[in-house]
């Protein structure tokens, strides 16, 4: 992988690196059409990273395709699939773990203890074997992307982090692999979760800058589906995650919320322009 | 900084990186002197980083001597020296820190809890902003260069970590820049390191593997001293620094002492060839 990947940086081709756990849906797919209008060279890679998962977590089924995945990527115009295996990742004796302080110990943190460690691990060592100009991630994991921002920053590194905007269903959910998860039901009550983010929009919009407004607003939104059990619903900064009691600057909604086994993510961004001008993306 | 190094890689020079905190001794002029062996382009980079201080250790007062330096890094073919700012090496808002687990919890490590962290976070640093094909460090501080070679197999960096024997004053003395904290009596005194080890080194070669035997005498060299308040003598495999009980691999004979305030440390490479020949590096 370094080998090819220096061949294209001296070749003067901008690489760039979509890391993945497989599984591919249109949201990855839409990261790969944003790094082709930057990129003359991409990469993709698939690895279902033991490190990220806690001992009682999802890892061994977590859904894995990779005949399927193959062939979407290879649809999308990427040139190469980096399939490294996890002993060659983390061989023995391996000990260097990449640890962004305060960002990595909140919301998700907080519910999945070393979770975050474990990917900014792995992605610093896919940023040091790719040596990507660019590297996408997308927004639907809003801390995820905040994390690696963070720490290429912090680590002088030269990938430039690009966060992609959330691909949704039809009727609002956001894409994820874990969707497959779902039982029948809760992918119908599922929907909960965008009307929540449409309700605390309409506030916003009609002028409420209140986080504690927002958030009550959401949760009476889903306490009207009994299978929606709210891990939480918080309003933060943007960069450093801490929460916000006003609104009045770049700010995630984020929530969590578990259908049966299964925990879904998402999140709202709100932003200001220079004029002071609302912008909300779902 | 970024700037000067991609130029240099675009000329295709080989770049090197001798890493210091200043107050330059031969000891890091022997590092420059390997380098230049090896590279086309020398960075030489001073840097006290406060992170790898302890609370109560000695930031504040660690020499400094930056005309003197950088006349020295000038006449020893140093291009160029690379002189950052902890405001710009820590800015606001960082949270990002390089753990080597294990290798960094003991010996120094448990004098100095957060030492090695502070360490492999800003040479992980001056690695990603140089960008260096090899990077230089002393064999003196045996489990540094340990911890930071570990660290740039462990992360997929593409620089060579070089480790370089020991420079010594001409009664022994292992060269540091804290050696000018010792007072004329402690000086004096401290020849006992080297002789301690003179003692390891005549078992050794009279046969003896057994580590307790080592320290047992290196101790009682040591004892003559009254000055000397042993830390550690201590004998580690020389890759991972757990203890090891017989010496029948690469290792280390590693010591910690005290002379009123200074710490000094100092070591031994115990290594054999490949037909079982014994090999000692003072």
């Amino acid at each position: 992988m370094k080998e090819f990947a220096r061949k294209q940086r001296d070749e003067n081709r901008i690489v760039g690196l979509v890391p993945t756990m497989g599984a591919l849906h249109p949201g990855h797919l839409s990261l790969i059409k944003q790094a082709r209008q930057q990129c003359s060279s991409l990469v993709a890679s698939i690895f279902v990273n033991p490190t990220q998962f806690g001992p009682s977590e999802d890892f061994a089924k977590y859904p894995r395709a990779l005949p399927a995945d193959s062939e979407k990527l290879e649809n999308a115009g990427v040139q190469c699939l980096f399939l490294p295996e996890a002993k060659d990742i983390y061989p023995p004796k391996y000990s260097t773990y990449v640890d962004v302080e305060g960002l990595s110990e909140r919301l998700e943190g907080r519910s999945r203890p070393g979770h975050f460690r474990g990917v900014s691990t792995v992605v610093m060592k896919l940023l040091q074997i790719v040596q990507p100009q660019f590297a996408y991630f997308g927004r639907k994991d809003a801390q995820q992307a905040a994390i690696i921002s963070r720490m290429a920053t912090d680590l002088n590194l030269d990938t430039e982090i690009e966060i992609c905007p959330i691909e949704r269903e039809a009727d609002g959910l956001a894409m994820s692999s874990r969707n497959v998860y779902l039982q029948t039901g809760d992918r119908q009550s599922a929907t909960v979760l965008h009307r929540s983010f449409q309700a605390a929009q309409t506030l916003l919009q009609n002028g409420s800058r209140d986080a504690l407004s927002l958030q009550s607003a959401m949760h009476r939104v889903l306490k009207q589906e009994s299978r929606a059990k709210v891990d939480y619903v918080e309003i933060v900064d943007a960069e450093t995650f801490e929460p916000l009691t006003h609104i009045n600057r770049k700010a995630y909604v984020l929530l969590a919320v578990k259908f049966g086994e299964t925990r879904l993510l998402d999140n709202m961004l709100v932003d200001f322009s220079d004029t002071g001008e609302l912008n909300v993306e779902l």
